[in-house]
């Protein structure tokens, strides 16, 4: 079985690399000769030694009978949906490491990859390396889960982490991660929560059925936490963490949330250090389970796709219990579903304005179990008097 | 399709329990009607609403056409094996928590599956409901995993935990962990290393394709650790784990050892805590990823045998990747084949005999590396002027 790679950039080569230097362990584990078909790129290949099989033109990989499995490593939305979207409709299997593309259009491709009895699969989009989709769908899938916390992002836990261990500010810390290469020029769509957001959006829309869209999700992101939270969070036992989160509630909706979010020292998700994501799993049966590891980098992530390459070759003809819908009605709960409390820091003494607080340093209290309706009175009830410099949620 | 389970203790009832309550879940996640069906025990049922299902005769399990999987949770080598044997035999699917079985017969009930066309899973017999068995066989199967590192055994880690928190003594932790359920009157499986002996076996056969007998690797038990290797641990930023370790060497043999390790703090596996389990897996492309939950307990454990429940009644006809073979040599590489540094405490000053030894605390010295031959060498020296207090390994 041939295997057609779309996009040789990062992930891309890597999954050249690992499908050419692990052939014979690849092959055995998938039960038949898997190979590297053709690898689609716009640009010319450079000093590559598979540069033959690069070509321009994806109706070559539609048409070709041996190619069994796409393997999209493009990003974004456009040309990879129309692609993964005609391949599937020729019969042939998709894998992906693109969480826009999933959270976007999860349930529709998943929906059309039932319908041609042929996979859909995307390890590779949440969580790099880390095996974590296909447990939530196999081993887990009856287990009742409720809750899900993750640190789904490398670039923010990095930059969080030095900012905890050297007392660096917000900015130092992200021009360390870009010199380092672990952020982006354009730091936006990590630093602003948004590649966090379609991450538990994936997450969301596959433990509970039924598609949370990235655009319903309240994110916030790191680039307000400053050097006076992180001193005050560490002397009174907490990290701060970006936490994703999405939770089942009693009335069947799913209340989600991209912040910053103290977490208490003793927690698992608390030493997740420098670029490790983690994702915390509450379910009935089994209590927590936390599944920890590389969130990005080439291999890792090239690692995902080529597990989903396997699978996907191992069951030919036998689909995999990954699946979702858009629902008529949005099934996000709103963000004053849950009450929490925060810990708010302001720029001058309000212990008399909300006695029930409690003040944890200057100007700086751990407020009692809110509602977010109660918080935004708060809000206002400080704003008159004093300034908000940070508010951020204790995840407990 | 109808489950048998076999024996009704902690484990079982759970099963039992969570086959009715979830029964809607899982068949849906099986693809088909899934059932409890006959509860073979020799104890009379007590207080339990489905005793009419309560039977004694194995072969009844084994004539009833519409049983499909058996889920032993029995315990022990016998009757259990001959139970799962001859139910594969009859072309039943078998899954078991029973890691004394799995450890022991894993290869030839394997084989036997296989030859029948079933499935034989153990996903409970290692970290309870921790997802562990499964992502090691499927998603990180052609990963290249090098090493694993596991926290196996939930007694020990919370008596270690206890140690740590209260600077209790071991009897006092071990009294303290009898007096709450989580250690047996008898405790020597536990606090002697044999239960991560069996454990961490068994994932070693799992991943490197041949068996590894317990009965082969070096397993010393926590009972020796004192109050004082805790203080001094905790003083140079080590936690002290009961760790079970297996390494891939160049020459194709396996490295294995159980016993307590000095853990730097800032690792993933000093954190986990109390009766947590964790381990790590460290592999070629997806680098170091941790698998992290609680490791027994009666629902987590039952939950993990429902899972396999769920798999094998969605797999007929299609046996999951999972197999190794009894090798006709060990693949055991023996204890001297991996150098370490070692924590030793003596009841004197040692810094003239082994100058090149680390002093870290009055009379307690970090050894640089040291093969195992040099070791023993250096323990005669020692012992010659001094009595050896402590000689644990650090985890690096």
């Amino acid at each position: 079985m041939k295997i057609a790679v779309l996009g040789h950039g990062t992930v891309g080569s890597g999954v050249c690399e690992i499908l050419l230097s692990r052939a014979r362990e690849i092959s055995s584990a998938a039960g038949k000769p898997v190979e590297l078909g053709p690898v689609l790129d716009i640009r010319e290949p450079e000093n590559v030694p598979y540069s033959e099989k690069f070509i321009k033109d994806f109706s070559a990989v539609l048409s070709d009978p041996e190619i069994g499995i796409v393997a999209e490593c493009i990003g974004g939305l456009e040309p990879a949906y129309s692609y993964i979207k005609s391949a599937l409709e020729c019969g042939k299997s998709a894998v992906t490491s693109n969480k826009e593309l999933v959270a976007e259009k999860g349930a529709e491709l998943l929906s059309i990859a039932r319908a041609h009895n042929v996979n859909f699969l995307f390890e590779a989009s949440v969580g790099g390396g880390i095996p974590l989709i296909r447990p939530l769908y196999s081993a887990m899938n009856a287990a009742g889960i409720t809750e899900i916390a993750g640190i789904l992002n490398g670039t923010t836990n990095y930059i969080l982490t030095k900012m905890f261990r050297f007392g660096a500010d917000y900015s130092e810390a992200l021009s360390d991660a870009q010199r380092l290469g672990y952020a982006e020029r354009d730091p936006s769509a990590d630093v602003l929560g948004w590649d966090a957001c379609r991450k538990i959006a994936i997450l969301s829309s596959l433990v509970w059925g039924s598609t949370l869209k990235p655009s319903e999700i309240p994110t916030e992101g790191i680039d307000k936490i400053t050097a006076d939270d992180v001193k005050i969070a560490e002397q009174f036992g907490f990290s701060i963490k970006l936490l994703a989160r999405a939770k089942f509630l009693e009335n069947g909706k799913i209340f989600a949330k991209v912040s910053p979010a103290f977490v208490k020292t003793d927690s698992p998700l608390s030493t997740v250090s420098d670029v490790f994501n983690a994702v915390l799993v509450k379910a009935e049966t089994t209590g927590d389970v936390l599944f920890y590891g590389k969130g990005a980098g080439k291999m890792p992530t090239a690692s995902a796709v080529v597990a989903d390459i396997i699978e996907c070759a191992k069951s030919e003809n036998n689909i995999a219990d990954v699946f979702w819908e858009d629902g008529a009605q949005s099934v996000f709960a709103g963000s004053d579903s849950v009450s929490e409390r925060y810990f708010i820091r302001t720029d001058s003494d309000i212990s008399g304005l909300i006695p029930e607080a409690g003040k944890i340093a200057e100007h700086a209290y751990i407020t009692p179990l809110l509602t977010a309706g109660e918080f935004s009175v708060l809000k206002e009830k400080i704003n008159e008097h004093a300034k908000l410099l940070s508010n951020i949620p204790i995840y407990e």
